[in-house]
């Protein structure tokens, strides 16, 4: 932190929009409607790998009220998809996963449009599927895309059988290493699919107009990438769409992708009219962008003092039907296979796999919950089978400031060693296995992790209004993290204002410059980074238009008080801006920021889209729980999570990111799953499908560690992601402290506890 | 202009905005709609001048569907106004003219809330009225506004009575140029209230979001200052104001002010619902922006030869009840009484007056058709009483390059002369007295004048695409001129792009940098020069981005042919914008331009908004007429407009804007009139208020002449505003050549010249 005082960064100031949002007046994408809108609904497979071979939409066209059908047969048949290009809108001959989009339908009320697709008529020829991951990569499993050769795709390695992508890193010498290890642990985990649960469905509203462009509202968290992935599949130059985000109740990575965008957009080209879409509850379990479910075969070299020499890993990750993020996600787990700990030789392998279930993306800290359950589970194990304490055996291994990671990049401003003795006290690690507690057995885990802070660019527009307040125009969504409140503090810091006289805009990309987006607990950082860089234009700008006039340097002009200001010379900021509109055009700036790409060693690294990491953050989490006797059933008395943000933009808000991700982490650990069976799913709906309520959830306690990063704001790093990776290990861990009983694949159920216990017992 | 072709600037390209339009598809204010939205009705008062003894709102209130009726006692008694804060929101306790707004309802649908409008109970006792501005500035006659001298407003000169602005210009010694004159002569001219005729009419839909914002979506010229004027009506700070203009069928200055707007504003307050309010045919008759009535008196002295020595100049303008832009339009009334002619010494005075009639505004070329009527009138006079030709008058007394303007300005590329020697010589001038033609008589005129390039400042986002296209975000409205397609002409051409190449967006004050306003004939000028700064900055952008790339200096960097090229060294604009977006946030630029204002000399002005112009524009009209010896009835031969244009940008839209002039000029010459009788419009509707229709038009003749500016864009100057000044002018001119009758009132009906015949055959 510099010296002077901040007056509105790293203050606990209300949101920029907390006010509409609980006074339920913000308008989100689905409270989004247009005048003469019709109403999409979506015909879905019911076999998991089929060819069509028959499709008759006569019955559900001549439904009145029915006004437009499509299927493959009614548009260019283009493939989309982000690593490959393999998903079709609609399926055209083949479905290849059970809820796959068939045909589409607009009519004037939802209620014709479900019946219109009730009345299509369509039968299969089922094909032979493959559901398992290490089914499918066996020779002779039945192929989920029989023309993968020809797709379009990034490099994936091996195109081949259901492979839709492979990445490594690898460095030291691997036998070499095992050779000299005093013990070699062998382990496997297992993780499941689990949904991002934000609140808000999927939801798209499509309109075309006069110039025969198309604007899209929807809840995107990606409006630029929307944007060119829309063109794609409506066969239009990129800059004839429009998306425009009214406001998004959620995403967790679950909305970066094409969801019902296009479906809407379609069917308004063709029906003449706005269309809305908006999910179900058993679309969204069946067709959206779980995380992925992961085999994860560890195998760990130690010293006899509890030193690590050698790591091999391999982790095979369940894309489903589609590659969409998968191989960027099995590429992200390499990096988690190595946890924050120096090993001296390493080989990590990952590979993403086709098989004929829903398509999968970018959950929240991709690939972090499985690899660190995977890696911190087994640190356990192997701290307890040499009787080395767990805190104590992770303090020996983990990274020291300027360590280089496993691509060979330098790790910077490192603060684990803090995290893990700040949330180990805060805990009373010291006492971990109190023992039985009436009935209950009670237990204490931690697990610690890493995370990047993903770069891409940021633009934004910053206006200072002549009325003294100020506009930013970025191309970032406010995605309920209260990021852009973080954005907006920082603006205000910096051009001498409160944060309530920031105003921030919707995103459209007509109008908003690019930004990357709001993935990868990027958003405060980089956008208010761009901040600053507008920030310091405009200093520049208000420098020159007072300089002259006061006769001072513009370099000695400085803003503060909502004011200007040089020696004895003052105006308000207004009296400048309106000045400035008067003379010039306004106070007007376009700041951006790019985070730089660090460097790496390639030698040890293969198809990894993100080798290098910056800002590294560093956490740990710690819990306190107990485990029913009888039932097996977890409540948890106690978390703790420490985690090193780097500068707290705004500490409120921080800690609610850390809560709700502690709650997405506990979902995951316990009791959520996308059940299958055979390719169908068994739970498609919120009853079934069991995420943690308020009731489920402990107070978490969080413990804020400010050690700045060499790029954030103020030395802020990404805050966002980290605190869903580490609930399954840190529950896993105490678990295992409180009962004795080691459960290596998620969820960790009661019924799981119970079963093993049991069989203990035997 | 410069040595090199133009490839996109200068050419008849079609219009970016064209297709929509034509096709139907363009989304105009009128046809925007919010779902859920609620109609809003205007009570109107049915009295001239009157206090409300009673308005009970009960009755209204308790129909079903009626959401919400507001009238002066509900919102904050706060006046506002352009040049004087006179005008309320709804009249509180007294109205002053037939037509003003009292109450408003909103209700579910528009025929509720006309039902209720006719529900509403109101009583009023009748005040003395004045309608007759010759009356109104006598002692004595009733006061229009008896709380005058507590009103803010801007300086207006005398405060007093029914007075609401004074201004003056004078230079040299009046007595005594009269005292050298050969012959002095004294007319006296009148002109008419005229509607600017735009095709759509006002509307406004407004609609209050979670933050406490109001959107208002409207068909205004000058989004920034109606945000401006709806704050300071609703009581907000600007920013919380956002004005979108979706479309807009017509302005012609008359959407210049708040029309709607408030009404909308406040219903859709205070009803927790959005609210559309569109105006009738009969509330744009009774309640808009007209082109105010004038009386005109002209004394002018001349040598024997016929050069002018002196002018003596007044001219009454009739606001109506609210001063509006009445103040500042019979200021620039001033120039036009000098026209464009070297007076060595002149005295000309204007004065605004308040009558109980509607209110007026600035209709295209304000001032211009009255005083260009009145001096080219009595020039022909003069003319024809010393014996010489009025074109060879003319020449001898226009403005040479580098003369000075009243304001003691420089007169800057002038080019009357030639415009007049063009125009002349297109009509045949040489024969201007046809004579007799089959029961008709046949006769030319025609009517010089000069108009200005209104400055103020215009901003623009540009941002190249990474698909290689261009978006321009501007805050000036396309208001159907062509002038966004001139700019975007402009920026294809600095860019190397093609036109299609361009795409312009609609305009939010949220979003858009500051803009001056589609008014004074300046948007394609200065959005021109503000796309020039914005394309110098991107060349430069760019040149730093490729420069170290090929290892070349920047400023050898060229665009051209959608391409950047150094050299042998060239890629493709595309791929610099998408290697912009991965190294730096992208192709981003906002260009401002502000045009200069001139010096001039204050002693020789009082009062005056726009004393010295710039960028001046001269143009000619003449008219080949026959008049029917019977009927008086005029058919319209042929008519020649030769205009200095500067450059033109895209002559087609530039001979669209001639046409429409030249239309809006014959029916203020001919046939337009909003007629009062004792404060009641006796013709307010579109069937008795007779514009010209396209039968009645003759094909217009347009000689562009381009004499560049100093500051235009490529020398243009503003084009959109001067056709219409000339056309009564010439008309009566002509008029006079065919029949000798000299009418000195507008509009010149049949009946007027037949019963002049008629006197005349006395």
């Amino acid at each position: 932190m510099s010296t002077y005082e901040r007056r509105v960064a790293g203050k606990r100031l209300k949101r920029i929009d907390g006010i509409g949002k609980v006074t339920g007046k913000h308008v989100y994408a689905s409270d989004f409607a247009l005048p003469g809108m019709l109403f999409g609904k979506i015909l879905r497979s019911t076999e998991a790998h089929a060819r069509i071979v028959r499709l008759d939409v006569s019955k559900a066209l001549a439904l009145p009220g029915v006004r437009t059908i499509l299927s493959a047969q009614d548009i260019p048949q283009i493939l989309f998809g982000t690593a490959v290009k393999d998903r079709p809108v609609f399926a055209a001959d083949v479905v290849r996963f059970r809820g796959e989009a068939i045909a589409a339908v607009a009519a004037t009320s939802l209620e014709i449009a479900e019946a219109a697709v009730r009345a299509i008529e369509i039968a299969y020829e089922p094909l032979p599927a493959v559901f398992d991951m290490e089914e499918a990569l066996k020779p002779g499993a039945p192929l989920v895309h029989g023309a993968w050769g020809d797709y379009q795709a990034l490099p994936v390695l091996d195109r081949e059988g259901n492979i839709s992508g492979r990445s490594s890193m690898a460095g030291g010498d691997i036998e070499a290493g095992f050779a000299e290890c005093y013990r070699v642990y062998e382990h496997r985990f297992t993780t499941q699919h689990v949904h991002p649960g934000y609140t808000e469905p999927r939801t798209a509203i499509a309109s075309w107009d006069g110039n025969g462009d198309v604007s899209v509202w929807c809840n995107t968290q990606l409006p630029f990438d929307m944007k060119n992935m829309l063109a794609e599949v409506l066969d239009l130059p990129a800059s004839k769409v429009r998306v425009v985000v009214p406001g998004i109740g959620g995403g967790f990575g679950g909305k970066l992708r094409v969801g019902v965008e296009h479906f809407a957009a379609w069917l308004a080209r063709r029906s003449k009219r706005p269309v809305k879409i908006v999910t179900t509850s058993e679309e969204e379990l069946t067709d959206a962008y779980p995380r992925q479910p992961t085999v994860i075969t560890l195998r760990t070299g130690v010293s006899k003092d509890g030193i690590l020499i050698a790591r091999e890993g391999r982790v095979l990750l369940d894309c489903g039907a589609y590659a969409n993020s998968g191989p960027a996600t099995a590429a992200l787990a390499l990096q988690m296979l190595a946890g924050p700990y120096r090993t001296p030789h390493f080989s990590y392998e990952s590979v993403a796999v086709y098989t004929n279930k829903g398509s999968t993306g970018s959950f929240r800290a991709p690939a972090g919950p499985m690899g660190n359950f995977a890696v911190e589970s087994q640190i356990d194990l192997i701290a307890d089978d040499l009787g080395i304490d767990p805190l104590e055996f992770r303090l020996r291994n983990v990274y020291r400031e300027g360590d280089k990671g496993p691509a060979g990049d330098t790790v910077s401003s490192v603060s684990i060693e803090e995290s893990l003795r700040r949330a180990a006290d805060a805990i009373g690690w010291k006492d971990r296995k109190p023992g039985p507690d009436g009935g209950k057995s009670r237990g204490k885990g931690l697990a610690c992790s890493w995370w990047l802070t993903t770069g891409g660019s940021s633009g934004v527009y910053v206006k200072i209004n002549p009325d003294g307040t100020v506009t930013v125009v970025s191309g970032a969504v406010e995605i309920g993290t209260g990021a852009m409140t973080g954005a907006a503090q920082i603006l205000a810091e910096e051009l001498g204002v409160d944060l309530g006289d920031i105003n921030a805009t919707d995103v459209d990309t007509h109008l908003s410059p690019y930004d990357y987006g709001a993935q990868g607990s990027r958003t405060a950082f980089s956008v208010g980074n761009a901040c600053i860089a507008a920030a310091q234009d405009l200093r520049r700008q208000i420098g020159e238009l007072v300089g002259p006039l006061w006769n001072v340097a513009p370099e000695s002009v400085r803003l503060e008080g909502k004011g200007v200001v040089s020696g004895n010379n003052r105006l308000s900021l207004a009296e400048v801006a309106a000045l400035s509109q008067r003379t010039g055009g306004g106070l007007i700036s376009h700041g951006t920021f790019i985070q730089p790409m660090p460097t790496f060693d390639p030698t040890r690294v293969r198809n990894h889209p993100l080798p290098a990491w910056t800002s590294h953050s560093f956490h740990t989490h710690a819990v306190d729980l107990s485990v029913d006797d009888v039932t097996g059933e977890v409540s948890i008395n106690r978390y703790v999570v420490a985690q090193d943000v780097g500068f707290a933009i705004n500490p409120t808000y921080i800690e609610g990111q850390i809560e709700g991700g502690v709650a997405q982490g506990i979902g995951q650990a316990l009791s959520e799953e996308i059940v299958y069976e055979g390719g169908r799913v068994l739970n498609a709906n919120l009853t079934d499908y069991k995420m943690p309520t308020m009731m489920d959830m402990p107070r978490v306690e969080c413990i804020l560690i400010e050690k700045p990063s060499v790029n954030g704001p103020y030395g802020a790093k990404g805050v966002g992601e980290p605190p869903c990776i580490q609930p399954p290990a840190a529950i896993a861990n105490a678990i295992a402290a409180a009962t004795g009983v080691r459960i290596q694949t998620l969820p960790i159920t009661a019924e799981k506890i119970a079963l093993a216990r049991l069989k203990d017992g035997d």
